[in-house]
């Protein structure tokens, strides 16, 4: 079994649906990721920063998921990072209200040193540079390296996101993102564009509308599951990317045909991570549950066309 | 093997796109329909009305499909129904430049007496009462009535596109049509009010995003091939709708695990038709393109997750 690292936050969120709101809950990229991974039973490490408002409650969740937490700082004096954010009424988009960058701000991320051998590293969305220094700490080439991103560096630190996507195996990135970050509106040319900066494997999230994979010439696609109501999406991408990276750490193949699987099964975990606020489905959820909805997802997609 | 018949437009179209325009070249829901339905080498025919502009080149482009077309009403002194369109950059959306319905005014369809016991209806989209008509004048009950409409029916005939919604199995829509038929945003649930509707089988086309086929609680998707370019959207829905309807005629199996292979044959006709301005990529279509791009439509969805 491979070891994983998660670089990203833990951070307090407040959330507005149509469905309601929430005080601070439970957030961040590298929460969300490190749950969805979770599932797997994979050894694992977060890294992150957080500040002495951090109730203990929330570290106990993570580490009685066999998620390893030393390598989340805490500074006692400081407050851990605030999100706040309204989703309009179609679920597509949002207002931020809020974003208290806290001690985030001076984060210098140190991976723990049994840490620093891990075949899969995970890098949650954050700035570039906080995201190299990671990958630098790392003592043996990982077999697998894949970065989340969004398109706030691409406004403000496109030079350090494109010498981080240089290092990298797999990029996850929304459509719009991709668009932006190679000017093309057809993901397929935006695809082949980000493989020349970089990634072998690229990862287009179109939210409701499910997940591209591309390498080199091939392509797959993960529906996203039809539901009957997206109560709060919050979470859901980097949900998506922790399924995808326990799914290849537990089952240590790396290879494009089961990359397919890592994308169902990320697929899988973010369909029930917008079924309630936060992360409060992902910490109810059953293998009994991901299991049955992975069925589900068998007879969305398969079909029985004979080709002679 | 079914014999099939179609009711629709048969017209001109003058097309803009980013890629360059057209003069007036052979369009029509019916021709689309058709051209793609002929690919299954059945026994086929289109209701429709034309003007006495109308070419029998196009006339003898269908005919020689094996495309029955004794029910296509000649005017001679009226003209051919006139569709003209310019897309935007993105190719989702589009302004009509110029709607000139002609004899399509007075389209009273007479279905030919030897198809008046086809066992598959194809409803392409037309005035709510003109398809009626169709139904009306079949002598036996049909095995299967499809039925494709649009958002102009629902503003300006919404009661008689309701009186026909109830007395057909499947219907064709786009999600935008979807929701606004229903007042639900959440396609699962529009399609489950439409059930309600009548058709036990609903068909939600969602563009580039693909399509969902609905039936009580199943569901299936089937994805838009992933493309470079995007030439020309015109036909593509109703394309997918000859696929479909063409393959359950060939298959004679309207059971919803065959429905699953004719919406994936939709979809796999649709991708074609995009990549050349109006008609003309799905005249120059060959079985073994077809053939070839059902494989990559299996490469894009097929995994191997093994559920115990």
């Amino acid at each position: 079994m491979s070891k994983l690292v998660i670089v990203g936050t833990v951070a307090f969120d407040a959330i507005e649906t149509p469905f309601g709101k929430t005080d601070k809950i439970l957030g961040g990229a590298a929460t969300f990721i490190g749950l969805a991974a979770s599932h797997f039973n994979i050894d694992s490490s977060v890294v992150s920063i957080i500040g002495g408002d951090f109730p203990q409650k929330y570290l106990d969740l993570l580490s009685n998921r066999n998620i390893d937490i030393s390598g989340v700082e805490i500074v006692k004096e400081g407050k851990t990072f605030f999100w706040s954010g309204k989703y309009h009424n179609d679920m597509n988009s949002r207002d931020t209200l809020a974003t208290e960058l806290n001690v985030l701000a001076d984060f210098n991320p140190v991976v723990p040193s049994n840490y620093r051998n891990s075949d899969i590293v995970m890098l949650g969305n954050l700035h570039p540079i906080v995201q190299m220094s990671v990958l630098e700490q790392m003592e043996s080439k990982p077999k697998l390296v894949i970065l989340d991103t969004m398109n706030f560096w691409m406004d403000c630190a496109l030079k350090e996101l494109h010498e981080v996507i240089k290092k990298v195996n797999v990029i996850t990135i929304n459509d719009e993102e991709a668009r932006q970050l190679t000017g093309e509106y057809s993901l397929v040319v935006a695809a082949r564009k980000i493989h020349e900066m970089g990634p072998k494997y690229v990862v287009i999230k179109k939210g409701e509308h499910g997940a591209l994979l591309f390498h080199d010439d091939n392509v797959f696609y993960a529906p996203a599951l039809p539901l009957e109501e997206v109560f709060d999406p919050t979470g859901a991408g980097d949900t998506f990317a922790g399924g995808f990276a326990g799914y290849l750490a537990k089952t240590e193949d790396v290879s494009f045909e089961n990359m397919k699987n890592a994308v169902i099964y990320g697929s899988t975990l973010a369909s029930f991570c917008v079924e309630k606020f936060g992360t409060e489905r992902m910490v109810a959820l059953k293998s009994s549950e991901v299991h049955q909805r992975l069925q589900q997802f068998k007879n969305l997609t398969q079909f029985d066309i004979e080709l002679r």
